[in-house]
């Protein structure tokens, strides 16, 4: 048959195909998924199995299919910030804190003694530790959309514990680069981690009173009849500074998410950015799916391992947080601790980094996959039954 | 420093910061040309232009830009789609039939003419006819919209003709490109076509006659409180389909729109696709910004021939136009052909495609993609000033 040429260069129409087919499955297993009254998000991670290397191999995970996913979970965590007033964060600030430090702490410990115990090297050992730090904040947050606990004292104490997990993973993970290259730049980690808490407490607190005083300042453009770009372009940029000085990109939407809440246009602005919160998640749950590589788990001896560290994240993490939670209801600690579980794409990452300076090989980076994988795709379910035990609340006060 | 491990993936945070340049430019070209007056996607264009290699460098137009670009001009015309009823597509049939065969022949005719005359090879003569042949129907809607005339006798044409000038554009392309290959396949190429046309011809009928009986398709699956994403989900896979099929994928996206515009839930519908339409479209326009090679362009042989072909694209596309829509009336003929004249990004595909076929050198390339620009920068005001002069018309009927 002849060439068809005019197919708008073939790298962007099969790019079109692998949207296509991953956010057709993504939906597919969030529809079976609600049917059989299971959290949705677990069937777009299972989809991502599915179409994935893992299974059918009908999508590769590229460059492009990364970028959607980045996004997904940019607007995932946009919208959680707009959901959010600053005066509510700073309402569970010490417990949050606790959660964060509190919810490092053990799984580095337990990941460490772990790749001692198995005779790795310190270096090893101090990867395996910070593969088992980071929560995903976008997976639970996605559950607290689903089942409405957003903004419940426990869910707003989960999302700030997040924010100080993620710094001081990112500090840990400074630290184990900085000791598998040979050594660690001591003034280099304090200028990142200064300009790590500066980056926060700027957008956070100088940004959102800015906000306040100026509500309008996002109708102001005119390329524009609604703020939604005006908004759009300001979550890119959080987001792009946050990746650029060493954060995740997400504390960067969550910010502009917090920062767009505080203008009096909040709640069209929910309604307009509610499209883009349904298009882009899903490519981060399919994608999560996606990364899984099922043959490096058939060996007894690596399953083995695979269920001793998911055991070994899951009990560390959620002690920690539960541990740092005392000052809420009992039911409150427990839903924070489950809450803090889900390792996701921050575990996947750090494998990849550890797997590319050569510090784990192929089988424990299967195996860091598989734990976050496993921790992501448990922590729904048990999330949702925690959720019906929560106390009753009034609504968040709103600030003046 | 140290380096920054966590700032999930460098390829990953890159496109972050990718999107965010690209995105605030074109914004804020847009800005800059509704306050002096002018088109909006002209700022937007030239916005590319400036962001991109040509001269600030700041934005290269990487595999994922490419793919927004593409997913830009993919909602443009699912929006155009959504706008169009099938009846009032049927109502300006025959003229928009005229208007896409003429608007096709002179230019082709005048490509090759120069071509020869330049005393090109046949083969580099048939590329060049084929490079000025192709209508970007994504650039004119844009401003159809952007002036309110999509709905007009002539604004509904253009779009008719459009369709029609792709499939010719297709054939002629695939024609050009087995002579350079050495031969062409003649069944493969009568394949080709009645793969085509039973495609438009299917959707376009059979899938809106589908959706106006069972209008409430859209809004069955659980996967979604609104008919939002089984309908983007349709639109991908249309657009998919029609790139695999060898069409342009945007013919498909407006196939979907049209499906989807018979459906009860239209209104809603537009309101959320109104953000996705915000959000993707200026990426397409930069990004055509974005492949303008200024500096090929400074030798005054180069100017003087790229002068020759924008004036030889601009007028035997306007001349085959308005021949074409003779049966309108004199102001509406003039507004059909200048809103034939963009080629935008089809005629850089097509520019690309001969070079990547060693048919065409790197002049003939840089003189073709700054013949698809300016084009492109020209009509916009154009129409403007002419759609003012169009005769008032009652609504479009609604089908029954």
């Amino acid at each position: 048959m002849t060439e068809l040429p005019l197919a708008a260069g073939g790298a962007a129409a099969q790019a079109l195909v692998d949207l296509f087919v991953v956010l057709l499955a993504a939906k597919l297993g969030d529809e079976l998924f609600k049917r059989l009254g299971q959290p949705a998000i677990v069937g777009e991670i299972l989809a991502g199995v599915l179409v994935g290397p893992a299974v059918l191999g009908l999508v590769d995970l590229t460059a492009a299919l990364e970028v959607f996913a980045e996004l997904g979970v940019v607007f995932l965590l946009f919208w959680v910030g707009l959901e959010t007033r600053v005066t509510e964060l700073r309402a569970v600030g010490s417990s949050a804190f606790l959660v964060g430090v509190l919810g490092v702490v053990l799984p580095f410990a337990g990941g460490f003694g772990l790749g001692l115990a198995l005779g790795e090297s310190g270096s090893t050992s101090a990867f395996l530790g910070a593969a088992l730090v980071a929560t995903s904040v976008g997976i639970t947050s996605a559950v607290l959309v689903e089942i409405g606990a957003l903004a419940s004292r426990a869910g707003r104490t989960i999302i700030g514990a997040a924010i100080v997990d993620d710094i001081i993973a990112m500090l840990i993970l400074a630290v184990a680069v900085g000791v598998a290259a040979g050594g660690t730049d001591l003034v280099g980690l304090a200028v990142v981690v200064a300009l790590a808490l500066g980056f926060v407490a700027f957008f956070a607190l100088g940004g959102t009173a800015l906000m306040r005083r100026r509500p309008g300042m996002l109708a102001a453009p005119r390329f524009s009849e609604s703020p939604l770009l005006p908004a759009v372009i300001l979550c890119l940029g959080l987001a792009a500074l946050a990746a650029e000085i060493g954060l995740a990109a997400i504390i960067g939407a969550f910010l502009a998410g917090m920062m767009v809440a505080e203008t009096t246009e909040q709640h069209p602005i929910e309604e307009e950015v509610a499209p883009l919160y349904a298009f882009f998640p899903p490519f981060f749950f399919a994608s999560i799916g996606m990364q899984i590589d099922l043959g490096a788990l058939v060996d007894a001896g690596t399953l083995a391992l695979l269920v001793a560290v998911t055991a070994l994240a899951a009990a560390t993490k959620f002690l920690g947080a539960w541990l740092g939670a005392r000052g809420l209801d009992e039911a409150e600690a427990r839903f924070v601790g489950a809450g803090m579980v889900p390792r996701g794409e921050v575990g996947i990452i750090v494998a990849g980094i550890a797997r590319a300076s050569g510090v784990i090989g192929e089988e424990m980076f299967a195996v860091v996959v598989g734990m976050s994988v496993l921790t992501t795709l448990a922590v729904p379910p048990v999330l949702r039954v925690l959720g019906k035990r929560l106390p009753v609340q009034d609504a968040a006060p709103q600030p003046s």
